[in-house]
């Protein structure tokens, strides 16, 4: 199956990442700001993004430090069932983020898209850890495609 | 095999934007600063990226407006044999360009950086089309990873 990949490196520790990937303000502050739910482990948290669409995500796994799985429960239809995986690592003051959004069915028009709008929001990420500063949903970069 | 996939939409025409695909001082002004050689049907690019790398394509496909198919013949070990497709289409003012990056071997994690790093291309694409200036090596965004 096709999936997405994505990496940054983050200057700021694993536990700070860590804790924007698994806490709805650290969320809320680089990918969409109407994140609510439950991000604690087989919590579900629903990413909201205004009329569009909202993501169901499960938690599936959780390292802390090292690993964030979700499962998407609900969505868009070619995101159900699909996973969202961060895996982090540190080396030398950065914080690696290796990313994969996994098990789409087949390399659509909307893949493609989603992979541009991931890069878009790892560099939120990114920025929210080393400025203070994310551009979550709906401050986002348009990418018109 | 796996692939990277990327779209953008471009408010530009079909033409413009296949002119910075298949011209030197098109492909200078979003990817990197340092292109040279032939981006002719048949001819061999180099894009060079500091000291750190050379990527050598072969144009193997062009179509105005609609396709730009280069083959890596030298570059990074993992890139080697990866073909680079861009295909536009055009909808209301807006170019699309749907990117594959094809044919990687596996899913390294060099393979996660590139994707990331070809997403902050296609953006210097889109805002070289848009406002005129693009962001190519040596002054691309950072992803540290």
């Amino acid at each position: 199956m096709p999936d997405i990949l994505h990496a940054v490196g983050i200057k700021a520790s694993p536990d700070a990442v860590y804790d924007a990937l698994t806490t709805l303000k650290g969320l809320a502050a680089w990918w969409t700001t109407d994140t609510r739910g439950d991000a604690n482990a087989n919590g579900t948290i629903q990413f909201r993004f205004g009329e569009k669409s909202t993501v169901h995500a499960k938690v599936l796994g959780l390292k802390r430090g090292e690993l964030v799985l979700w499962e998407v429960l609900d969505a868009q239809p070619e995101w159900i069932g699909t996973k969202l995986r961060f895996e982090l690592s540190h080396d030398k003051g950065v914080t690696a983020v290796l990313f994969k959004h996994e098990g789409w069915k087949e390399q659509t028009r909307f893949m493609h898209h989603c992979s541009t709008k991931w890069a878009v929001f790892l560099l939120s990420l990114k920025a929210l850890l080393e400025t203070g500063a994310g551009s979550p949903f709906p401050h986002d970069t348009q990418i018109n495609s």
